[in-house]
């Protein structure tokens, strides 16, 4: 610990090639315990300084900033111009002629009645446009949402015998959804979400999708009774139990248009600029069979269809809030789980386009305005809405600028709720099991399958876990299983954790594992080990097992090579970001062990906090008697074996 | 990447002092997927490496060094003397003076008849000396686990009202607590009883204790009618809603004893060679109060009494594991808890006493030991038992050398079971309950409590939380909670990691984060970002955040003091000991922003496994065009600021 400038012999040159002086290892500058806390708080819950806008302005622009901090609408609406509005219109029609059918389809999938969609579309996008932070996002219901809002509420209420429960039932797991999604960003919670890991996501979103293009193929062969379950396997027997009911009217319409969204699908993706293709293609299927039905009226008599839609804006709702009863802990967990799933969709494609265009979005803020927006929306007869992702994509590529197209699309979808619902009397439900399919087919993403095999066999088998979860068990359990394996596989990281054997890079003062760099030598008479994690209570009994291994092995194979004999051991500490107090008795236990073995112990390098505690619960002290704490792993070889000359 | 040597210009010089060769940085050795996934699980089940003893062996010594492995016994038996026999008889002896009491005073705790804790006193011991690996365990039933199983048992189960039921129950729940001790052993899961960290433990011991000492009010007040419930509040208001049952003789007694014990207790511990004081104690407390009952009989008729006690060895039991109807998820519960806290304790004090006297106890192998242990024992009417810290701590001051002093112990047990029974007819409860107290006063441990203050503030609400959920929830809610707690811990670290900044210890190729030593000073156009933690789907959206905030406050801080324009941003990755691959997407996307600003990225000394994960999923390319990929944070500063002159 002593700071002399010390000048190297000839032997040791051969090691370290320079002359080096011995520094101290300081503690961290000293704070309060409240300081501390305060610090530590506002790394959990303000990581990224959202004040910092705020400093050194006067008092009205401070006002100005938080009113558009609020409202993001105020920072582009004052100079919004004519070039803007062009792109924002013909971005906002687009997506409309999108959002009328998906919205209709999308409302079948929750079991509701197919009108809450087009409201859905309507209200939820104009409040967005006022809070949200991204200019690309596309609001409306989406089909993981969607699905599982359907699939936990029909499992205790029949949408078909209890219509008007269920409807009530919804809207309350919207609002449940909502609050939960605006408090998340009020309390700046949002890093929740982010247990939902990528890994685990795509093998949900594969599984759901499979799920719900099954259930379609009830719409898609004219099948009557059909099961309300949601696993493989009660679908599949449903199917085929039911074979007496499937029509052939309906399969060749419903394959025809399977077959010409998907290709158009295709085109879309192979060729972004005809993005439209894709775009128009759910309009256009819905526009074309409607005119099928009609004209070929024999034809279309067997095929079930959409009927009577009310005309009219939506009605308000906030009188079907259910709060009562026995079924609030049901509405609640919809919420939660319905809630979480729209809102890792909305931050993670809002987070996408915002990286493309390059600006930042706030996920605590958008948490906020989702929330507010399935808040309000819940009032209004609408159910759990989001950025949806389709939506989002076609938006960018038609070249939206602000969030002034979601104002463009509401307008369109205000339309057609006033005037054109009877054009929607003879729209075949074919038609739209086919575009949910097309829909969710694009969820399945095998690549991205392949490449965590590639990369990451561990996330391959959390992916694999959720999928079959959803799969074969339920959507819920399917969800918390793989936020279970995405928890177990940090726990496992820490619980056993890396240790590395380093040596000397010949010719610098850098050590490296020995076992990746051929150029790096051990040090004779020395034990290097790298500990390549946190020191906790889930691992310090694993660390102590294995340093001592470490340790045994070392003298055996200094033993059989005759090597000189292991006089000390430094732990390079580098990579142990955090310690607590069951690491640090595990410390001084080692230490104990190692010196009873005749062998000196050095740490190396200890980052701010960890020194901090050592010396606090008075460890360095017993760990090595004296000289036992240095900066670099090439001081401290310096430093001891100057000393054994001495 | 390249590694041809450069000679640095008189510029650099100024910063790093040597003539530097550039390493370029190699990826680990190739192995199959198959090779990995076997070192994977090796390190996972077989971190000690057991079976390096058997290497270059002949089949023979294999052969008997693997009976010595299963069996320890067979290591010490053959070098048996007189001299260790001598020293194994006192300590054998005084422990058995110890066993008598505390196993009728346990017995007490579980609800269950006093014999049963004689009975557990004698199987398990032997069981033990012939599997076990610690030459100082005590075996036999334990207070916290004596506690937990009554508390589990009689919320279902009233033990007064249907005895034998619950006597086969708690023979059940030792026997599942038995498996699954010994399949954890077999299955090396041993790493599970890490996650009860001993932050935890500290304050469910303390609150543990508080709840049995307060349930001893019924024994020392003499009340008769008492709730069965365990939580703080429902104890007091039954102790003092029964004012007219207290009794002032029991209470005298009572109290007497109290002092008495306790008193012994401070003796042994302010001078450990008196240890024999303590643990004669309760022994010397049940024959004077028996004395003093049996001799002022108009006194002791107030007094309830032990009573009569069935002379006689354990009878078998088999025929009372209770496997069929309701009770069977009631028992498979109580055993995992019991056999999780029964275990943390053996293992704990085991290990305590091999580090004291510097030799290894194989935690795996001790939990097939103490499973196996009680396997039998739930079949020859013993309940659950473990290595018992008082006992092993008597034990190991009485001078204990082998785990033969358990053998004496148990001959002693079977003395008093075969002859003295009758001895016990007019031992007073009152006593007893004397003797709990004072053991598990011994578990409040409030000095360390105040270390984990000290030391480690999230530890300490840790503590607190398993303390007040046990004394206000129930026992099993505060160990849940514990754990949760201990989890929830690692997670937040995991979630919330640290960022450093930075800068060069001039003279040296060492650089450290710039906060902490005064020393180190940042380089000139360059922004050294040290991230100390795995990337991963928890942290990588903050870990993005954060890095991209440092940048910003570095552009402004340069922007005020005027210094050269900000250049290029290194992140150090020698803390990062793992990625996965939402880290590796959250990497991709961060170069990309970063080089949108017209800076300069490079990736330092990546361990291992992040270096092959980023080849793997080519992600490295596009983080930095060209050369960035460093072994060390001075290489990397030499070489790029070499490509700007050139």
């Amino acid at each position: 610990m002593s700071s002399s400038p010390k000048q190297i012999s000839k032997e040791e040159e051969t090691i370290i090639s320079v002359p080096i002086e011995i520094h101290s290892v300081p503690l961290p500058p000293k704070k309060s315990t409240l300081r501390k806390l305060k610090l530590k708080l506002s790394e959990i819950f303000f990581p990224d300084d959202p004040l910092h806008k705020f400093k050194n302005k006067n008092l009205k622009t401070k006002f100005i900033l938080g009113f558009q901090y609020f409202f993001p609408i105020l920072q582009w609406l004052p100079n919004y111009g004519f070039n803007l509005f062009r792109s924002d219109l013909v971005a906002g029609l687009t997506i409309a002629s999108l959002a009328i059918p998906q919205g209709i389809s999308y409302a079948k999938l929750a079991n509701l009645p197919p009108i809450i969609g087009l409201y859905s579309s309507f209200v939820p996008p104009i409040i967005y446009s006022v809070l949200g932070s991204s200019r690309h996002l596309g609001v409306g219901p989406v089909s993981i949402a969607s699905l599982v809002m359907g699939a936990m509420l029909s499992e205790v209420i029949s949408p078909t015998n209890q219509p008007n429960l269920y409807l009530k039932l919804a809207f309350t797991s919207t609002f449940f959804a909502g609050l939960f999604q605006a408090s998340l960003g009020l309390f700046r919670l949002g890093f929740i979400i982010d247990f939902l890991s990528k890994a685990t996501l795509i093998g949900f979103m594969a599984g759901a999708a499979i799920i719900v293009s099954l259930q379609q193929l009830k719409g898609l062969l004219g099948i009557v009774h059909f099961t309300n379950e949601m696993q493989i396997i009660p679908v599949m027997s449903s199917v085929f139990s039911h074979k007496n009911e499937w029509s052939w009217e309906t399969i060749v319409m419903g394959i025809s248009f399977l077959v010409f969204l998907l290709t158009a699908r295709q085109i879309s993706i192979k060729k972004p600029r005809l993005f439209w293709i894709s775009a128009a293609a759910p309009l256009g299927s819905v526009i074309l069979s409607t005119l099928l039905v009609f004209c070929l009226k024999s034809f279309g008599d067997k095929i079930p269809k959409i009927g009577q839609l009310p005309k009219g804006l939506n009605p308000p709702s906030i009188d079907m809030l259910y709060f009562q009863g026995s079924h609030i802990a049901l509405t609640a967990k919809t919420g939660l789980v319905t809630g979480i799933l729209s809102l890792t969709e909305g931050i993670a494609v809002g987070r996408t386009f915002a990286s493309l265009e390059n600006y930042q979005v706030d996920g605590n803020k958008e948490m906020i305005a989702i929330g507010a927006m399935n808040i309000v929306g819940s009032c209004s007869s609408c159910y759990v809405t989001t950025g949806a992702f389709s939506r989002s994509a076609v938006n960018y590529n038609a070249g939206a600028k602000t969030a002034f197209s979601n104002i463009i699309m509401s307008t369109a979808i205000l339309i057609t709720l006033l005037f054109l619902m009877p054009l929607f009397y003879y729209t075949p439900n074919v038609v739209l099991a086919a575009i949910i399919i097309t829909a969710v087919v694009g969820l399945i993403d095998y690549e991205a399958m392949l490449r965590l095999w590639k990369v990451d066999k561990l996330d391959f088998v959390a992916c694999l876990c959720s999928f079959f979860g959803v799969l074969f068990i339920s959507v819920p359990t399917g969800l918390s299983l793989a936020v279970g394996i995405s928890v177990f596989k940090v726990l496992l990281h820490i619980t056993r954790p890396n240790i590395a054997i380093l040596g000397n890079i010949s010719g610098t003062q850098i050590f490296q594992n020995v076992e990746r760099y051929e150029n790096a030598s051990r040090i004779p008479s020395f034990l290097i080990i790298g500990v390549e994690a946190p020191f906790y209570f889930a691992n310090s009994t694993y660390l102590q097992e294995r340093i001592l291994r470490s340790i045994r092995e070392e003298e055996e194979r200094i033993e059989s090579n005759k090597e000189p004999m292991l006089k000390c051991v430094i732990l390079d500490m580098t990579a142990v970001t955090a310690i607590d107090t069951s690491g640090i008795d595990t410390l001084y236990e080692l230490g104990k062990i190692i010196r009873k073995k005749s062998l000196q112990v050095a740490l190396v390098n200890p980052v701010g906090s960890v020194i901090e505690k050592l010396h606090k619960s008075k460890v360095l002290d017993s760990i090595s008697s004296s000289n036992g704490l240095y900066m670099s792993i090439s001081e401290a070889i310096l430093d001891i074996s100057t000393l054994w000359k001495a």
